[in-house]
């Protein structure tokens, strides 16, 4: 047997397709004084105090399910780029620098092939964030992954979901609803053409998160959240921790030009109930307008307006429509419909 | 219905087992800026670094799955437990002090009873240790549960893997081999009376981390590793890591009445090859002999020499029976085949 073609063990895959990686990946990170090989890894708080000035560290984890969070025979690459892009995205929602992850995954069977391709999707990602891997749990089991992520901020700077104010402008980047309109196409709720299909697809498969954006928010705006679950169940965590209610100017949603060509009715679908975008939504006070746009400008990057925060009322969020009236309550309530994932 | 009645929601559920029972642990723990509820937690450094004195943060991430690592119908209070367990002690192999663990928990369906139980195990261990839950991701999908902890210990400090050294003695603390013993009576491979069962399960079922143990051995020893996958398997890491060798005198290796009352055989099978005890093995300058069964005796907790670090050999652990004779290559390769979660 070539040595390519010989049938490797665990512990020979996770070391070549991980460890030796992650290991390259330290190199660049001193504040990092053990990653992947010990029973911790450990991470030096002095030193990471003194090179980044930044003084908490921010944490997040997440689950996803083959069959619930991506389709079995998922690619690889774009999976792996997944499942780290929707925690870089958490780091983003918060303003935090990504520092590095955690990786423990269970996997029906050991392929190389696969492993490599899922590999090279999350060490792109990675070093393209400069976020090393440092520690990691392999073991069988149906394909699931979790991954906990780092970052540092300072938390009086943080983009928490309290620190909403009355009067503060809704924001959102990029556009709103292609993740929804691709899963809908697959789901077969609606036809897509290929060329549209290829097009919003890659949105939902290889969301980016929007970590340089959300440092230069640092100062500017004050909560946010990463559009994962839908835009109104996302902005109303913001709202009911910072005791604020909200209008929304649904048709201000900006789409991208596929969602556009649709239907009003699926455009609010997708934009307002969709999730997977991995967009963020942030609020700003009314006087930031000027160094928002031109952030925009500076990033090449869309940031919309799409509404206001209000005092609090018993109704939480208000749905504008495009001619400035709310919408009618049966069809409001459709929209508010909150996501849970045992519905 | 009345009120405990009624179906919850997702949310509802997590509010009441985890969010709520989280947040109330926080109180005493001032260097946690942010708990659940956010994007990320956040943990401040600088408060962490004056109230511990500490230097480093040590992570450690583990994946357990239904069928793999716990039986179908496992008893949620107890599972509840073993998976902070087996992560505290990942942090007690490494001599650091608990902070805190995120958890990420795939579940088939909402059981309100499950739950319950589940988080009572969970959050009894986590106050015993004051290690607060600060993150979370719940995410229907066949059960499977991943925990990362978060610990401080000054990385100089830290009973690393790398560290053992020529002459240093092994020691291991309690009993070795009841998980095993357990497992197999379970497997069919051996038969055990219920009141057998019953002692010997309740180490497989309810590991204790051996937390303050590691705390004491700070200073005292150099390396240490948890038996997870077995004595042998975890002890070859420390060897390989540290470029050195071993010899072992199985027939030393403690283990509890029920299985000093079997076959030679048997009780070597279990000692050397079974996992799940959750003991510590770790490694000390025979100077530091007095020290150690000192610390024995104020914990109450036995502590055994079982072999001797030696240079490094083309033989990486060397077996030697109760007459002092290396055992029979053949038999000790059967004690020898290390652990791989895909055999």
């Amino acid at each position: 047997m070539t040595d390519s073609a010989k049938p490797l063990g665990e512990f020979d895959l996770i070391e070549r397709f991980f460890k030796n990686r992650a290991n390259q990946q330290l190199k660049n990170h001193p504040e990092i004084h053990l990653g992947i090989g010990d029973d911790c890894a450990l991470i030096g708080l002095e030193k990471s105090l003194n090179t980044s000035g930044l003084k908490d560290l921010a944490i997040s984890t997440d689950m996803l399910v083959e069959g619930r969070h991506f389709l079995p025979n998922a690619d690889p690459y774009l999976l792996g780029h997944k499942c780290l892009a929707v925690n870089l995205s958490d780091l983003a929602a918060m303003g935090a620098r990504p520092l590095g992850f955690t990786l423990a995954i269970a996997m029906p069977e050991v392929k190389a092939a696969w492993l490599e391709a899922f590999s090279n999707g999350l060490f792109d990602l990675a070093n393209q964030h400069q976020c090393p891997l440092i520690g990691g749990d392999t073991t069988a089991g149906p394909l699931t992954i979790s991954i906990t992520v780092f970052g540092r901020v300072s938390g009086s700077e943080a983009l928490a979901r309290h620190k909403a104010q009355v009067g503060d402008d809704i924001w959102v980047s990029h556009q709103i609803g292609d993740a929804r309109l691709a899963l809908g196409s697959l789901r077969l709720e609606w036809p897509l053409s290929t060329e549209e299909f290829n097009v919003v697809s890659a949105r939902m498969h290889a969301p980016t998160p929007r970590v340089e954006l959300s440092q230069k928010l640092l100062g500017i705006a004050h909560a946010a959240i990463d559009i994962s679950d839908g835009l109104l169940g996302d902005l109303s965590h913001i709202l009911l921790q910072s005791k604020v209610s909200a209008e929304v100017l649904i048709d201000q949603v900006p789409g991208s030009d596929v969602l556009n060509s649709k239907s009003l009715e699926l455009q609010r679908l997708c934009k307002l109930s969709g999730g997977d975008d991995y967009e963020l939504c942030f609020t700003a006070s009314t006087e930031k307008s000027a160094a928002i746009n031109n952030l925009s400008k500076e990033l090449g990057l869309a940031l919309t307006k799409i509404g206001k925060i209000t005092s609090s009322s018993t109704q939480l969020i208000t749905l504008i429509d495009g001619d400035g009236h709310p919408l009618p309550p049966n069809l409001s309530a459709q929209y508010l419909k909150s996501f849970d994932h045992f519905k």
